[in-house]
């Protein structure tokens, strides 16, 4: 035990919120990216919390005893973002998955942050309205781990990020106190934008308890369509002329040809192994006209074939080898395994080049390297695939996998367009930002949270040792999982 | 004198950059609001920054003798933002116009926060290109205004606020450290988001040096329409019903009967003293069905004219009443000058409601408040006006004006939709916040202007007594300029 959290049971929490058991414990030492690379903490307590109240009693107590508290929901996040990395409270917000107030009227919902993506969108579909920013995990990742990472989607490039659909929160700070920000109206210039500063925080300024989501009318029309390239350069080229000709597109998503030989090898689909694109349109008017448009640009930049159809079983059928992208890539070679997630995001101008750049690396260091994403947000997620039983390997994999996000900080872009920096890409915070806007940001950490009760060891460098760092000095100690 | 600036002439200045003289000097010291309030503080020097650099000279050479320091540009903000409470230096942006660099492939552009807002729009029309939310004074205020108070306008109601189209700022902090924040990427989940927090932070936490901005396309379809209507009831229900059914309008804005009889006296309209609505559809596709849709809508609320045109000239005509408003308003009665500019903004659903209840509390006292505003967002101008001559016509006023804002709060409201805390509304901050956001806000400013420099006597409400407020204590003074 690295923390003393008998002080637990001290709080007014029923038995079943709290669990010290070791098989309790081991269930919230990692998520799903500490668990493919092999690392994990064990906290040193759970707390189930099912009210603002009980959160803020928690915080409060663990503050007060210098006790880390580090949130934890579907544990879905690819960066060790709800890793406990120095031990203490794992606070479990899966409870507080209530909807609390609806309001279609003014396209408005109030929900607890656990409640799972799907859920909100099943809640409000008979009043024809859903939310528009789910990450493809929607189906299990909660709203509250959405709001934690800034997530997004497919949905994007059309819709925003989750920061865009977020009105306003209720959020407990590090010493217990309740604070609520933003506002129900559809604008303000009221005070500092609070709820932006939360928003993509992940868990190291306050535990969201609460959040007004922004919600949309559903489109009258949906077509969906894939379109199947020659090269790469061909599709990457045909996505950025969609984009910067404005085609009104509601999804827009690359398979390169090995992601595309992995899930034809996964589903048996006899498509080619070729690069590939994934569309689909929403509107009110005029999708035809959108999607002739796209169908003319698509072929001039060398589609071999574009299918589009209305159907929602054909349109599930042409997006399958997207939807299993990830189950392919895990399952094309035992020994095999992703270095890193990689989730850079470059402006679309460059979207051809970082494509071709992480293909050109790959093959230069002998590294096979599926390349897909959201590609109309010039969001490419690449996992350099590294057998962890050869050093040569893994050390091939993170080479390839760091000169790619050097390049894509080259080229404008960002280390994470959707996962957020959590454990994994910390090295890489002050390379983007610079060192005056990191030690802002961490001027804000102080602020919000002098003591570094919550979730320590994210998103700054000055934590890699494993050591928690503020103000006073260094406090704390943590064994840390290795590598596998 | 109330600060010793001497200091500035030892800096690397060209002698047309800073100025001791009481001409320059009163000329920053009040913005729109404050001059019509007839307040006012002479700053005891005024800078021209021409670059980063000299911003960055200046801010640490203040932040290290206690001078305060107050960016300024265009002055066209109506509380008080720019006007120098505490004395010091007024940091005039104007000069920092430039077009640093144009992307239009990525639909972006840099800029210095001194640009005019048209002027942007100017230099990308030839790409087909604009800046969607500029405020209605978009012709004569600055980019960086409008960043700090995170402006919107009559295109809101589509295209979202200012802050939803700034990507990244280059901006400087009170020690002088130069920071740059967010990413050219179109999305990006990388550490705390700094672009959204100083967005509308009304120049208390940081100066910006540069910007950012996305662009759109403008659209191929653009119609205007006007709407009369019999009943104010009616016709704030109409907009909310439309806002409901998402009519796809780029722009819907009120004039109450009142407002209408101002302009139509001003301008010798002939048009009828009721409330009317001004429209705007921009699309692509169905701009006909949408409009058809909207005059469905409006028809069945009341709506007794309903007129549209696709022709520039006379969508011009049709929008006359609206543009003119203002000056409609300020030339009404010699003697009656609104108490202070209301910008109180509501759910949309409660946009009836509180309209009705402006007026209903303006005749109860009465008061002639006319009302008018960017409906579409619930946004309310309001102007409770009042003969500063006659003490109970001022008390009178100032009732009404406060009565509308604690109805708009309770109503989950905000006190200020895009005119920013400024001076007038610090009042207001904790009202609708609660003390333990704005204890929030207030480690914020710590955090990143520990000395106070920036904009002082802003936003927050401990320093209404005209105290500089900070850790160490009370620091500086101020003679403010009284009522009128």
């Amino acid at each position: 035990m690295k923390y003393d959290c008998s002080f637990l049971e001290d709080l007014d929490l029923a038995d079943d919120q709290l669990s010290f058991t070791e098989t309790r414990r081991e269930t919230h030492a990692a998520d799903w990216g500490a668990e493919q690379q092999g690392r994990a903490v064990v906290p040193d307590a759970v707390v189930w919390p099912e009210s603002t109240a009980d959160v803020s009693a928690v915080l409060s107590a663990a503050t007060d005893r210098d006790v880390p508290v580090t949130p934890y929901a579907a544990g879905t996040g690819l960066e060790g973002n709800a890793v406990p990395a120095h031990g203490g409270v794992s606070l479990d917000l899966t409870r507080m998955d209530a909807v609390v107030d609806y309001r279609p009227e003014d396209f408005q919902i109030d929900v607890g942050p656990g409640i799972i993506g799907d859920d909100v969108d099943e809640h409000v579909a008979r009043d024809g309205l859903f939310f528009p920013p789910l990450p493809s995990s929607g189906d299990i990742s909660t709203i509250g781990g959405m709001i934690a990472t800034d997530a997004s989607g497919m949905q994007t490039v059309k819709y925003g990020e989750v920061a865009d659909w977020v009105l306003g929160l209720e959020a407990v700070l590090a010493d217990g106190t309740v604070i609520e920000t933003g506002t129900r109206a559809a604008k303000t210039s009221s005070g500092y934008n609070l709820t932006d500063l939360l928003v993509g925080s992940e868990g190291t300024l306050a535990v969201v308890t609460e959040a007004t989501l922004e919600l949309a009318g559903r489109p009258e029309q949906i077509r969906g369509g894939r379109a199947v390239f020659e090269s790469v350069e061909d599709a990457t080229g045909a996505i950025a002329e969609a984009i910067r000709t404005e085609v009104d597109v509601a999804r827009i998503e690359l398979l390169d040809a090995l992601s595309a030989r992995m899930t034809n090898a996964y589903l048996d689909t006899g498509l080619p192994d070729a690069p590939t694109v994934f569309l689909e349109f929403h509107a009110n008017h005029g999708i035809d006209e959108e999607i002739a448009l796209c169908r003319t640009i698509f072929e001039e930049n060398g589609a071999e074939r574009v299918e589009t159809s209305a159907d929602p079983s054909e349109m599930a059928d042409l997006w399958e080898a997207r939807r299993e992208i990830a189950f392919a890539v895990d399952s094309y070679d035992p020994d095999l395994v992703p270095f890193h997630p990689g989730d850079v995001t470059v402006p679309i101008s460059a979207y051809p080049e970082i494509v071709r750049e992480t293909k050109r690396i790959s093959e230069a260091h002998d590294v096979l390297t599926p390349c897909y994403g959201h590609a109309g947000d010039g969001n490419l997620h690449y996992s350099p695939l590294v057998d962890y039983d050869d050093p040569d390997s893994v050390e091939r994999g993170k080479i390839v996998y760091r000169a790619v996000v050097e390049r894509a900080l080259e080229m404008g872009g960002t280390v994470t367009g959707e996962h957020g920096i959590g454990e994994g890409k910390r090295e890489y915070l002050e390379v983007e930002h610079g060192d005056g806007a990191v030690d802002a940001m961490r001027a804000v950490k102080r602020a919000f949270d002098p003591t570094d009760t919550l979730n320590p060891g994210k998103i700054f460098p000055e934590t890699l040792e494993g050591e928690r760092v503020r103000d006073g000095g260094v406090v704390g100690e943590a064994d840390r999982g290795g590598g596998r």
